[in-house]
């Protein structure tokens, strides 16, 4: 497919932005969405940048019935020079078609995907809001659209991009939360699609979350499936522990999702030499580390939160508090290191930034 | 919700109807489907039939994400005397809303929700096909529908029933298949979502379906996700042995579908005395049954096959031949005495039948 052939067809009125202050995750969409047909046929095609607009989709579509989908998130941020950038697009790209392999659904082709998701950003770059702290969510997502319903991959898809601007994560600086490890429901297991962005890993842990939320815990641990012992995720980020100067995170197994600031964390760890390993951790292990005084932080990672320090986690009664349930410091220095160089305020060394191109609306 | 609040707005004119012998699974659909919302504030209302139309969802909607939705599937019958009927739907609707438990979606009320199916087969009667072994088959489903990209249970649902008219599902008479013993991915595990009808389930089982298919399977025979060693699944179907006489069927154990025909091929096996029991049962006794010669018969049971036969089973590249590859008589009485029922050409003694009236169109 020619890198340049997306149509593009502007709204004639843009919506009426919403207020930095006000802005949640996720609820407002801007003026326009990227859309692709694949078809068995033609494979992917008419690429093509729409005002938003609801989908018409057969309610025998098989999305609605057979789950096959996948999805990525990522962000666009203003900087300071009045730039707009993105933060490792690639990585996402990369990850949207392992993904897309585990469900059977036709790979992307990642340059072009990258090339549509800045044109879209571009021509809505003045939905980036500016306050601190907040940015542009970007979702890129594929859904089948066959209108069959036998259990077989759909031989027709939709890969769309909408873009949501939304509000700072920490209103009131990085602050830590309450985590309850959980023992009953599990997200996925090796073998299954845990590695994989795919709607129903998230559907399946929506009840062990609302079940500890009514309880006060921000999110759950979730342990493996297998032997139930060892340390996968917390709610929907990677998780890491620092265990007697050491930071250790679990090692990708096959039923945890490989995380771009996961990715992002282990690189800035080894280049500022602090000791850092991908391995098995048990809670059991994790325990016996509070008890002998060795756990020093804990914090999830992941592109919403970026860092999510972790002040308690709750196992079978238990009450952990993790450093005085304070942000620890290689999780603060994290957090303003990975946030500075997103926002631009800091140096890149590692050429993870992509500037994004603003787009004149020549109609 | 009073239980005929249910608004009908007719099609002006009615589709052509396929030809019975030209009927494959689930591509054509009927003239009408039913149609409910849901929100926090007003609960399920709005209980509309509607001409057959595709739906317009926003793409922020949760379902496109976060695969929330559950589904099931059951059959109306052409009898010989001109009637249509079910075939047990009180349990598709108690499973459904186990499932709704189980995916955080709110419940529905199952005799309001088997009132409006009647209704909708009712109105759709003529679409029935009257060709031996076709169906009119039935997809309630419920799908997340509020535009957030939240991961949390949607404020929003849409239960939609739509009717496919369906063939047979043997063309040349009830045959056995060959089957693969999974041991890369699995379905899902216990902590899953495995005893609910939820899209990701079907997702997760597509990539393994794919690779056997292209060596001549017709499906895969699912292990348990935690020893990779007991026998969950085949396809999307229960699945039963006869080993010495007695009929064994995996027991329910949190990550299998408690199916409407294994529930019922249960009852019809105490009925006749033929001994029947649910346990756990590994692939490694059952290739020693094969061995020792006391494996007799083995056959899968779900809504669209009845009974399938299985007539080799591949296990780490051993072939297992049940039966001479040949329907075994306890297959062969349960699928004549199952359809029986379910085409009125017989007695149903347990009250399984549920008769549908006919709709006349007052416009
Ligand atoms: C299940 C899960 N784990 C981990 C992550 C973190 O991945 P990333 O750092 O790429 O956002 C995500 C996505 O945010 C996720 O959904
Ligand atoms: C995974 C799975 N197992 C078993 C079954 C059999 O259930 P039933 O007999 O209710 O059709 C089905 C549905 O057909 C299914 O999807």
């Amino acid at each position: 497919m020619d890198n340049h052939s997306i149509k593009v067809n502007y709204c004639s009125t843009g919506k009426v932005k919403p207020k930095s202050d006000e802005l949640e995750f996720g609820r407002i969409f801007t003026d326009h969405m990227f859309i692709m047909d694949y078809s068995d046929s033609l494979g992917w095609h008419d690429a093509r940048i729409i005002p938003y607009q609801p989908l018409l989709i057969d309610p025998s579509a098989m999305v609605f019935h057979y789950g096959q989908s996948v999805f990525e998130g990522l962000k666009a941020y203003h900087t300071p020079e009045g730039d707009a950038q993105l933060f490792r697009p690639k990585k996402n790209l990369e990850r949207i078609n392992r993904s897309n392999d585990r469900l059977c659904i036709p790979e992307l082709d990642e340059e072009f995907a990258l090339h549509a998701i800045k044109q879209l950003v571009g021509i809505d770059k003045d939905w980036i809001p500016k306050a601190d702290g907040t940015s542009l969510y970007i979702r890129p997502f594929i859904i089948s659209t066959e209108a069959y319903l036998g259990v077989a991959p759909s031989r027709h898809y939709q890969f769309i991009v909408i873009l949501s601007p939304v509000g700072a994560y920490y209103k009131e600086g990085i602050n830590p939360v309450k985590i309850a490890v959980e023992n009953k429901y599990v997200r996925t297991v090796a073998g299954g699609t845990g590695e994989a962005k795919t709607g129903g890993n998230y559907a399946a842990s929506l009840k062990a979350q609302e079940l500890v939320a009514n309880s006060g815990y921000a999110q759950v641990l979730w342990l493996d499936g297998v032997e139930r012992e060892y340390i996968e995720e917390v709610g929907s980020m990677n998780v890491f522990f620092k265990i007697n100067g050491e930071i250790v995170t679990p090692a990708l197994n096959g039923s945890i999702l490989k995380g771009v600031t996961r990715d992002s964390v282990i690189e800035l760890l080894k280049h500022w030499d602090i000791p850092v390993v991908e391995r098995k951790i048990s809670m059991q292990e994790l325990y016996d580390a509070h008890e002998n005084g060795s756990l020093e932080e804990a914090f999830g990672a992941g592109t919403a939160a970026v860092i999510s320090p972790i002040g308690q986690l709750t196992w079978n009664g238990d009450h952990i508090i993790i450093n005085n349930a304070e942000t620890g410091s290689v999780s603060k220095k994290l957090y303003d290191t990975l946030t500075g160089i997103q926002y631009g305020k800091q140096e890149d060394p590692f050429g993870w930034i992509e500037k994004v191109k603003a787009v004149s609306k020549v109609k």
